[in-house]
């Protein structure tokens, strides 16, 4: 069970949440327990599990991401101007893993699963979810 | 086979072997070769592997993290006061995979999996460990 | 199926790309569907997933990656002296989770699979590679 998910971003930095499209696929599929592996498919995005209650943490988030890799930097080689993208993505991780329970993602009361978009806005950004039951 | 392991944690931030609660319950599963997906519930305490020898490197680890992702910083928003906490969550991983051979972890000489408490003291932390064999 | 692979590293921070070993071996297993797990037997090397055309990206990588945790710091106690490797090693992962189809890993156009050395040179590193159907 493997399903391509696509989205659209709309900033250069934004974190989108994801778990709702995620467990109804999930939901839909003849999985009771095991895992789902959700894995960008992008070297300037990637996927972490955080906070879905207050919106104010992923704008510190995103601020505080940025302070530790600035966007420029009077030593990057890079051509194309988004090493910053690169560190911040492999920091969150390009996939995680989640834990399927009778059907259900087990996720803590405050953890959503979000795509972290650091480079955009882009209008074909895609993930991918693989289930293991 | 899944199970959920809770404890207590001392301190704001501080990193807690659970390599043999892991271990030994894998050892009394029906279980010789798979994986094992370690995943904290929380949004402010993530799973790592690390050095499970020098006690001081525990000691280096969580000062660096606290400089790199300072507790306090003024252009912070969310009103909790702990966006640090989601920081080096998602740095460090909501959960890590282990591999598992002949009913035991693969894990090198030194390498040990903590629990990475970031908003503690807390007496009901909890992580969910589960087993795809 | 799991595979152990060996390597030697030429400097203290290097990625060194893994893909094709770890895409070739999986083709020669008995595997269409499934996912891999790629994890690193070291607590100072870690595996990320980053671009993998520009080589620029790799060198402004570690170099920005080795500012935010310099290797000498004042208060660092840990007697070996590589207490960075270890930040590094956690913020990167020590393992990452790949996801096969119709044999081959799913990967986008600019992923490829490294093994990062955070203390080397060394002569005898190692990552292990699980398949799970």
């Amino acid at each position: 069970m493997i399903k391509k998910f696509t989205l659209t971003t709309n900033s250069r930095d934004e974190m989108i949440e994801i778990t709702s499209d995620v467990q109804n696929w999930i939901a839909s599929q003849d999985i009771q327990n095991g895992i789902a592996v959700v894995t960008s498919l992008h070297t300037t995005a990637g996927i972490t599990v955080n906070e879905n209650a207050d919106p104010d943490v992923k704008k510190d988030f995103l601020m505080r991401l940025d302070e530790v890799y600035p966007w420029e930097h009077p030593k990057d080689r890079h051509a194309e101007g988004n090493t910053a993208s690169h560190l911040k993505t492999s920091t969150v991780g390009h996939a995680q893993t989640l834990v399927i329970e009778d059907g259900k993602l087990i996720l803590g009361t405050w953890q959503g699963i979000y795509f972290c978009e650091f480079d955009g806005p882009r209008s074909n950004r895609s993930y991918v979810v693989k289930l293991i039951g």
